[in-house]
């Protein structure tokens, strides 16, 4: 290779590298939210982070913004004007639209795909995250709703969190509208209207009160605002399984034009990090885009990075722990090829082992063995090899078990 | 939403959506691999598909086709020119230089990134796809070499293949590089002969030694070439482990100029698609982009459609089976709550179970469940809510079951 100028290790501007330790973190967010949906009965399905980019022109204006300004969109090679997707909804719009006749309903799908935004970096938003979506199609029962709610309630039981730890505020784009209407607010005003409900925690309420009384909203119509009927309902199912931090909030109107009722939002109650999670709501126009029958739906989105803080801050995030069982370590390279036939009569008793070629010395290799957190190591020479008696390290404990070859794979499995 | 054209349901071209049994077939890829990688001490690693794009304009000239013509490369709103990966080795390569000091080696990583490449849509070469990278670190060992062929045979054997289903032909670029210092081939002829090599298998054997005459090459020097003494060694190794369908071939030179040493391309035997599945090899320089002190790599990529069609030839594609276990059916759409409490119950009990809301007909609802696959089917009922007695139908065996409710799961279990 010619002499170059060296380049950056660094990964492009916004985006993470997942070193091991980072993508067992990420491997347990998709094994947690599987395990989880799958057990409401959800189905995984994926596809490309390429979409044309006019899947995103058709959504109303409130997300401008998001659309012109914040997408990676480009022109390809044919012509084509292409964006990485900056969200999923869309992409499972078309797809249940493609094949709407195959696919029965109540159709119940999930995805963890990758999302691109060309914003800024800050703390939980970079230009690519993850994000858990799960999506019900074909009912518009309030009963759909209640579930969809309640696979997010799930989710967040399964990474351990308690029910003091969040709550799921439930707003309607219904109750809203009524209201909108009611106070006869023209089109500027109500949209101001949104935008400040969807402000209210982040400022003081004597301030969203005054902003109120500027756009001529008695604070009573939000503050003192009664649940609708069937948001009453269903919250009183909640609460007769036992599940209370489900409420209802009149401010909750999440930032999509397309969403058509119930929307929701789960809050983090910690005091240092009292802000929306993730959310979600109903949308039943939206395959209006792909054809004239509309199909119904209700869904959320959880991300990564968010979860990630939450987990953090309450020390729920698990510890890394490497696939790998056990280092072989060797006393010469010349035994090599001893050490990978050791370790093959491990790996086919279900152990996940690794070998040391011999090419440094044995406390470097231990050093490997530790720098991985493999918990244990053996350590194989010419004596192990001939006797078949050899000596386990637990390296956290410090302990060194001696056993028979045949009987190491059962050590493992038991402890 | 206002009246607009519709859109199109189609994914953008050149890749693929990814329906449930579409998604199930790349979880079975992913799954296998990650069982069997680790067994052998590989551990998982991410990055994102954006890259800056001169990580991919130094690795010399035999790709500039790839690099220049076929990759998806733009200018981000900030002035950068960023690329969609078109492979992961220097990605890979990228995140190991630059955490050299922590990471420990020998290091065994592996990851199943998405890649691109800006090329004409044909059968197994979309624009997107899948593939597995293993790379083994630190190591210039024989042993290394022959681990990560081990490997690929190793996953080979995981999906289902015999040993009479491919051959994995083992190459050189130390013999190559010697044989061309020999003939004294100048820079243009080596060229010519490694891509005379590289298109061995493509034409007949005549005319693969008529073009070696052309090159002032005697077809004896390739045509029967002893294995250099290494290869020799390996070969004679796997062969005492029973595995013989691992062969020293002289034209094996895989087309990305990094690698420096062994090489190797694994062969579908089957006759009527004789041709290469995947390769790898090694390259020990790669780093040498990133640090003045280069880390030795050896490893291979393994691209999914070419499992898939390698699979579905053989008859060694699984069968889809959704996740979900069982299908509550209701005779009346007052029933959703008690059929999801009565699914809670069951899920509870480890039971991946989804319910209708009832909004349709029975024997739609039964349509639904048939379409997804799911194996169970319950319809509950007043009757059944009250006596606590279900009926379990089979709907591939047609037959029906009844059970006491406290009976069901325990009967799912075991079935």
């Amino acid at each position: 290779m010619a002499k170059k100028e060296k380049l950056s290790t660094d990964p492009y501007k916004g985006v993470r590298d997942f070193y091991p330790e980072d993508q067992a973190f990420l491997n347990y967010f998709f094994a947690t939210i599987k395990g989880m949906v799958e057990k409401a009965g959800y189905v995984e399905y994926g596809a490309s982070i390429l979409e044309p980019a006019e899947l995103y022109k058709s959504k109303g204006v409130e997300n401008e913004e998001i659309i012109n300004e914040q997408t990676y969109t480009f022109v390809d090679r044919g012509g084509r004007e292409v964006t990485l997707r900056p969200e999923m909804t869309p992409t499972v719009a078309r797809m249940v639209a493609g094949k709407r006749r195959e696919l029965g309903f109540p159709l119940r799908l999930f995805s963890i795909p990758n999302l691109f935004r060309y914003e800024r970096p800050q703390r939980g938003r970079m230009r690519e995250h993850w994000q858990l979506n799960v999506d019900l199609f074909g009912s518009d029962s309030l009963y759909a709703d209640a579930e969809i709610i309640g696979v997010a309630y799930g989710v967040m039981k399964a990474f351990g969190a308690s029910d003091d730890d969040f709550v799921i505020k439930v707003g309607s784009r219904i109750w809203l509208n009524q209201l909108i209407s009611e106070l006869g607010l023209d089109a500027e005003r109500a949209q101001s209207l949104r935008r400040l409900l969807d402000a209210k925690d982040k400022m003081p309420i004597d301030e969203f009160k005054t902003k109120l009384a500027e756009l001529q909203v008695p604070e009573g119509v939000v503050l003192d605002a009664a649940p609708p009927a069937e948001i009453q309902r269903m919250l009183g199912e909640f609460a007769a399984a036992g599940i209370t931090n489900i409420v209802f909030d009149p401010s909750i109107v999440r930032g999509f034009a397309y969403y058509t009722g119930m929307v929701f939002e789960v809050f983090d109650t910690h005091p240092l990090n009292n802000r929306a999670l993730f959310g979600g709501g109903r949308y039943d126009d939206l395959t209006e885009m792909f054809d004239d029958e509309p199909i119904a739906g209700v869904g959320f989105g959880m991300g990564d990075a968010t979860v990630h803080n939450f987990l953090e801050v309450r020390g729920l995030l698990p510890a890394y722990l490497p696939p790998t069982k056990v280092y072989v370590a060797i006393t010469s390279p010349e035994l090599a090829g001893e050490a990978q036939t050791f370790a093959g009569f491990l790996r086919a008793q279900g152990i996940n082992t690794a070998i040391d070629f011999g090419d440094r010395k044995l406390g470097d290799q231990i050093k490997t063995a530790t720098k991985h957190k493999i918990p244990y190591i053996i350590v194989v020479g010419p004596d192990e090899l001939a006797s078949g008696s050899f000596v386990v390290r637990d390296l956290a404990a410090g302990k060194d078990i001696p056993l028979a070859k045949e009987a190491i794979a059962d050590f493992f499995l038991n402890s």
